[in-house]
């Protein structure tokens, strides 16, 4: 697999991605990976009825539909149409229709206005067989290493929007009075861990920061750089839904000191007061989630929470959060497939960052400002897709992914 | 079929109804009108698949899942609930989803929260199956005319939703880029008026206004009283797309002079330009339609225009719109079946207007104020549903009705 | 006086009025009107401070400084330059800034950025003397009729303004924290009714409704038409503070069956509870006046009520408001000029109302949307400003102005 | 000067900064400081007239009466009221009128209501001399070091809005269409850089980062710590108003390419063409300075750009703005004095931050999310306040401060 300039953000809030670093790819290996990526998001939607597809609550929560098709679109405006000049496009009008946010490739539907009934969601899974078909052909031949890459790239793609297909859809289900269930099967969103909390103290001094060695990895985490790190201690756990109840006991909802202003103000105009999917039922906590509505699990690691609620019960605990610097020089000591981590970094460039050309660079860095870095993986990330260079970004308010906290002093 | 203390508006905009006059109905013509009613219903659902039920563009348009559910809703908690002792609810969750704006019934979904994956649509017409045996046997014993009344009301109601749903969908196909066709065959929208434009002069004096008679009839047209009208004239037929067009080619919409103070506010922040669904593809102006994009029939009248612009019209030809009294005055000397009429009156109360009690009478005058009324019916209301007594609102910048323009003098 | 073709109107958008009935006015007589008129302006200056001519709380209320400049622009720009070929403009700047919202006149200060401290206050005082030296050497000319009425008209919008600088010097002085005190001298807001409350009886029939005979009104109230009224009764007396404590103190604001649809939203966002300047102060009912924050008297009319609020608290009474026709038809027998008095018709054309040409006469129908009539006047009227066919007018949730509720049935 | 726990910020939701070294610092120098101080203060009022105080045109500028009375506030609020027993309060009012945020010292006047005509300006300058005589008496004794440091603390939070006073003036003045002269004498905002233009380049390494030594500093300086910076080259001048205009000229503002997404939605939904203040009149780019409207001196540093231009300017450039980090490490190398400049860092503690107690250290942290520091000082800052390590910040879409923009490579 090669170096690829390459990026992209599924969405405002999202997702930066570029491989840059080149590795020779056997075909046969490639083809097996893009196999089990396409097969996996058709799996995901298995548990669904048709009628699932189609809704968009909010902004920020795409229609499982458009998550599919976009993946798809990703194949056939990148590559196929690119490089496959016998290629017959499926469909003129899903280029503009399954488009997301790239302003080179040209007009696209509007964000909030993803909730489309046509194409019907049978004719979504034939453009997927269509391209899934010139793509296995194509992969049959020997590749450049930029097509390659590029399929590698989009693979990867796939994985993040596997993800966020499991938490658009949990919000979505959420939204509904019937509380649907997803599937109790695929998904193990409350494992708790069994291990006792213990501090783990790191050395200060200079650290290497950012991805080295083979393999795929987006631009965001290239540019590997030194960083002065002072001497600090992490937690070895994340902190659990018990943990979090007595933070919301001891009103911390209601208690100014503890947050940041906008966080205070937030809190304030939208009337939180816990966690995104807890809701009181005849007067116990319960917790919504892809299994359908459950009594909580006071063991496992709280879930859904902002940035905003993250350092606030940090500071409630008189300790912090983790830079994502710090979170990175340890990674190797503890458990990061649970929860994404809020960090107290800001998403910005690492030093010698590197802007690519065209469609597939278009974005890297202009989703750097005013977003917070979270590291690790969670329940819902494919395996093998995250690693702990790693760095995804949202919204300081936002919720809706499965984000938790780990505490640093 | 007996008067019956009842009402409901549809939404927040929308219908304002109450039968009031009492007639006696014998059961059987009431079971055919039953029958009838509820298959025009479904009826008008073949052309869709599934995916077409879900979604909810705007606030004010319904998916077609909620208008369906929502009208067999009514005959569940208005009438089978309340007088059939052995009647098994379908779904305890259903009285909460497909309330409207019943406040004495209490809690329901929020109205722009409406574009739900589940119930899916085959338990949702299950549930018109499981309602409609549960009535068709009610139907087969004599009926206190209380029961009967409300019947016929719940009828009158679902046909108003019959045109919702067309109204509705067809808002909601225009936002999507392939522009769905509904169907060709179940309506005509474009016809056209055959007969020569002349002005029909009335006579001033004093008039009565309101239902009278036997049959069925909203509140809000009872109170039949006594107007005075000095002498005017109104058009025979309704304003043409061409007209409309010269209004648009004398800079109609760029000219302050011609609109209320609001409606040019409206123009301007919304950047209207022309009536809505029209749209400009290679030079021609081409008209959405339930049967898809279509050029525009420059004899048939226009169509989906707000009061703002009928209003500007009307000022721009040196005319005025009628008031409802005008109207119904007059309306046995023309064809009012093909648009919605705008009138310059505000949706008021009639002098003796009566408030029922509970729930069917909670909301009789609650939606009388900034609405202007709109008279007659269109080319999407069911056969015999309108009549020229009937009083349809508005609020003026609406346009997603089948609303069209008649001049007066 | 000649009849004029000019109007204005002081509600949230404005001027409407319209002066079409001539009448022959020596100049001796304008002359003093024009003294009159202006001095009163300056009287109702003297308790203030500089300072309180700038601020400008909320788009609907304007400065004093703004509304002592418009009135003086009105004659500067509709009748000195126009004209007097010798006069010499006194700032050309002043054309813009102090526009109100005339197109035809050209560009104006945005009307939420009037809160401008430049000129100041001095300055706009001589530019007031720059206009009145002029105008007064031209009233000692003899005037054309069409320049006659120009005048009146402006000495009518200057008393339009002299009301306005009162309830929005109210509305600003109310926003701040230490309640400044106006003036106990010049207005008495508190003043009660002494007779006893009984309902007046109106006989059903034809009435003649609009302006006529000789004097100065507006436009809207031209066209005087017949119109046909049922039997109906008034109140001879306003609604008091106690009764509409009653209405508050019976949960009045919590009980949706009451209002409008649009009430019971507009109550619910915006937390009303009671009349605008109400407020509670160690238990006790105050209210906020020109004269400071004094007990309520609650044997005076109720004061600051929005159309809501005056249409709730008739639905609670089980009566209703009257409409503007049967209010004019019986406004001889009671006294109208404590409150203005919202009735339950909207603000709409009479039969026959014609729009003039120009500035002047640009606007006039534009305000027809959305708004409700008043009649009477308020203790901050200017002395013989109104008249019983006056139609002042203001959206429904407007409560600014001195508004009371007379009952009907 | 003593070490001082209290900080203030100006931002858009302010203050922040707290000052903890402790310095000795005797009576007569802390006396002659405060003086000047305060005179400073007057002086800057000296150009205005009453009106001018009044004014806030959007929530982020205060008018300068508020300005004026909130400095006083502090040094009544966290001085007199608690340490001196004999002191007499001025307004029992103003404590509530003059808070900004301080949660913990209650109820305070809504930010974008500080338009307030009472009290008078008079009245602000009394109080300032009530308190400036208990606070003259106070310091001709021996004071304890917690009370210098208040003290300083004070003024120095007074030297901020010094600056405030002057930048929101300057929007105030520039929504005037009369674009009012403020003064041309005392500020000089159009100064330019004589020198050539030079690359300097800065080895990487360790360097120290944060205040060290003794004198005055905010706590969002503190903790002193170590960074490791790789080799850049920072410019020695400031972008100029010449070079900005070649990137409007390019079209800068019309490059997607050129933006983070934020910027570039920003630009779009406020169609931003230029830096605030830049209008072009007759043709000619014009320039609204506190000396009036002028021609742009194209020499001149650019001002009042947001962090989104400065980005998107040294995207098009192919360079980058420096870290706070590599700007410290070189600041001996330039003047810095002219603009602030945007960092491409984000606002976030300090390793080893620290919270102080009490209503002072309330908020030491709670600015620290979605901002981005801006190093330096500008013309406006009062002269010896800014210091190589002090650490302004802003969210990245204002532009109302006197900002500018420094390359990097």
């Amino acid at each position: 697999m090669r170096a690829l300039p390459v990026g992209e953000f599924f969405s405002r809030n999202r997702y930066n991605e570029m491989m840059q670093v080149a590795t020779v790819h056997p075909p046969s290996e490639l083809l097996q990976f893009y196999s089990e990526v396409r097969n996996h998001s058709e799996k995901l939607c298995q548990p669904l009825v048709t009628e699932d597809f189609i809704p968009q609550p909010i902004i920020d929560v795409s229609p499982p539909k458009w998550n599919i098709a976009h993946t798809t679109w990703f194949f056939e405006e990148m590559i196929l149409k690119k490089y496959v000049s016998s290629y017959r496009e499926f469909n003129p009008q899903f280029g503009f229709l399954f488009n997301s946010y790239y302003n080179s490739i040209g007009a696209r539907t509007k964000r909030d206005q993803r909730a489309l009934s046509r194409p019907t969601v049978a004719e979504v899974f034939q453009y997927r067989k269509h391209i899934d078909e010139a793509m296995q052909k194509m992969l049959h031949h020997d590749l450049s290493s930029e097509i390659a890459d590029l399929i590698t790239l989009g693979l990867h793609h796939e994985q993040q929007h596997q993800e966020l297909l499991l938490s658009d859809l949990k919000y979505t289900f959420s939204c509904n009075p019937l509380f649907p269930v997803y599937n109790a099967e695929i998904v193990h969103e409350e494992v708790s861990e069994k291990i006792t909390s213990v501090w783990m103290a790191i050395k200060g001094g200079i650290y290497d920061i950012g991805f080295a060695g083979k393999g795929f990895c987006f631009d965001n985490e290239l540019g590997r750089h030194r960083v002065y790190l002072h001497d600090y201690s992490l937690a070895n756990k994340l902190v659990t839904n018990a943990e979090y109840l007595e933070f919301i006991e001891d009103g911390g909802y209601g208690n100014f000191n503890l947050w940041h202003s906008e966080g205070w103000d937030w809190v304030g105009q939208n009337e939180i007061t816990a966690p995104l999917y807890w809701l009181q039922k005849d007067g116990e906590w319960c917790n919504f989630t892809l299994a359908g509505l459950r009594q909580i699990n006071w063991e496992a690691p709280v879930c859904h929470v902002s940035f905003y609620e993250a350092a606030a019960f940090a500071e409630w605990k008189m300790m912090r959060l983790p830079t994502e610097f710090e979170w990175e020089a340890a990674a190797d000591k503890f458990d990061w497939r649970l929860r994404w981590e809020w960090t107290n970094s800001a998403y910005l460039p690492y030093p010698g960052f590197k802007k690519s050309s065209g469609a597939i660079g278009e974005y890297n860095g202009k989703f750097m400002i005013n977003q917070m870095v979270l590291r690790g993986a969670s329940v819902v990330t494919p395996p093998h897709h995250s690693r702990k260079t790693y760095r995804n970004f949202f919204h300081p308010l936002l919720r809706w992914q499965f984000t938790g906290i780990r505490l640093a002093r």
